[in-house]
């Protein structure tokens, strides 16, 4: 069968000798009620013809695709595939499908996402942007609801949700003192105008503790990017024992880094990170990183989406959520088979 | 604004002094010619009203909504991040979006992720199946353009591409002898009802060089399934001194357990893998692995749905793509920094 003789409403009416408004009942399961006799009949009849409803029809009626876009900001950071995927999970329960676009850290390419997902009219978009304070005014001129993910509340009057970025970093870095470090440094995500929350906190573990402020190195939030500034840390004079990574790509690299250097995980040099990937459980030593709550993440991405897409109810605001520490290898803790 | 007072075409014409027609030749660029200052007044009317072209009315008219499914198997895969955001890229260029579902290793979810897609009457879907042999009824009952990926052309008359599983399995075996080795035990996928290439090419390997059939250990297709079989397979008496997996997900998994078991990589295990994933370059020691051409196959994927969707033209066939060695340190070759 092909397109241009698609099978209509009114040939599965005809196969199952009922009137096509019943053939509509039994599809949109509703609003009025079929008995069940009459709707295997229908169903059989869909399933022979191989009959689809239209779905463009559909839609133009509902004036819903019940399509959410998805803008990840780079397939470089390692959390992003687990929260995709746990936002097409989520977005299914609500019987909406999600169109996954990556904008590999261009701001340009994030843009260029935004304006066809509008031009799509999607139901709604989730953005986890290149920047700290996104440009979403293509979105909000054309009135899209959009909520911001892995952002910390930074565009007034749109929902965000993202990790506590600071009092997971305080956590990292004072359980890396707790191992008994004092020179600990820290690969950032590039710098941007918006201070990170990670920065802070790492600044704030180290000075309540009395230490010294580390070596700070910003580089891209990938594995290459880890990797390099991992390496040039290690060639510092009085060098950190410890570093403490703004996500689990960049630690990845900076464990490769370390590796090649000839020292020891975590004897010479303990990695602590920040994310909580299914990647960082494979590396050697596996890696201590602070975990994001995903799922939870996903799951209030899509509800937040869902109340603005309702319209009313409570007013946009930002949710953050605390990380957990997963104790491993690479910070000096003992480890545990995966 | 919202969607219960949209701007139609007829405010943007009527803000622009133009008729509606004019509107609908800007937005889609034809099929008549506007002239250029008429065309910059009907966009700074769209931007000033902030109009967006009703999608659905434009599907229904085009019998298109310019989006492709895509049903990935597993989140497990370390290629198949890389190969979705190659099929996004490539999608992208001929103007489609992607809807991104994943099956998590269960058929049952993948027919109902195909029934969802077919439902929604995408132009096409491109499948990474579950089984060596997909059930694919549902889409083909309903006449929708289907190309199968990570496949070896088990479905007559369904376009599939894949790697060249025994030639680079073969590659692979053959260069972990080159190295020395006579022990070589294989991680495998789970147990289906068609051979698996890559377990044929392992065995040509050892038998063309009159070595004894190493162990065998079909695993889950992840790192866990990996790391589990490497632990039994160290165990084995006469344990092997090399290791080739079937994916890279599997070697990161079998890396860890060689760690645990307190062996060095590649001095008493050698390890060499499938794929060719980035994570792969990141490992410790970073991973020796057969690289599968993602984007040309991504590219290629793409112009075969948008072959079968125009329809005629060649028969359906399958296609495979030769992996090339990327050899780094965990088969026993020199490594280069990243």
């Amino acid at each position: 069968m092909t397109w241009d003789r698609a099978v209509t409403r009114n040939d599965v009416a005809r196969y199952a000798q009922v009137s096509p408004a019943v053939v509509s009942y039994v599809v949109n399961k509703g609003p009025k009620r079929v008995r069940p006799e009459t709707e295997a009949r229908v169903l059989e009849a869909i399933r022979v013809l191989g009959y689809r409803p239209n779905a463009a029809a559909r839609a133009l009626k509902l004036r819903s695709q019940e399509i959410f876009g998805l803008v990840l900001s780079s397939g470089g950071n390692a959390l992003f595939v687990e929260l995709a995927n746990a936002i097409e999970d989520a977005a299914k329960a609500e019987r909406f499908a999600v169109i996954l676009t990556n904008s590999r850290a261009s701001a340009a390419k994030e843009r260029e996402h935004l304006r066809n997902l509008v031009a799509r009219q999607v139901d709604g978009i989730l953005l986890a942007s290149v920047d700290a304070v996104p440009d979403i005014s293509d979105v909000s001129a054309a009135g899209v609801p959009i909520v911001l993910l892995d952002n910390t509340g930074t565009v007034p009057a749109v929902p965000s949700l993202g990790a506590d970025l600071e009092g997971g970093a305080y956590a990292a870095v004072s359980h890396l003192i707790g191992h008994g470090h004092q020179r600990i440094g820290m690969i950032s995500g590039p710098p941007g105008d918006h201070p990170d929350g990670r920065e802070t906190g790492w600044l704030r573990a180290l000075s309540e503790h009395g230490l010294p402020e580390g070596p700070l190195l910003p580089a891209k939030v990938s594995r290459f990017g880890g990797y390099q500034a991992a390496r040039r840390m290690l060639a510092f004079p009085g060098a950190p024992t410890a570093i403490f990574t703004s996500g689990d790509a960049q630690a990845v690299g900076a464990l490769r880094a370390i590796h090649e250097a000839g020292k020891h995980i975590p004897e010479d040099v303990a990695v602590i990170s920040f994310d909580g990937s299914t990647e960082a459980e494979y590396t050697w030593p596996p890696l201590s990183t602070m975990r994001q709550p995903v799922d939870e993440i996903a799951r209030d991405a899509v509800t937040a989406l869902l109340a603005l897409k309702a319209g009313g109810g409570t007013p946009p605001q930002h949710r953050h959520y605390t990380t957990t520490l997963q104790a491993r290898g690479s910070c000096g803790c003992a480890d545990t088979p995966a």
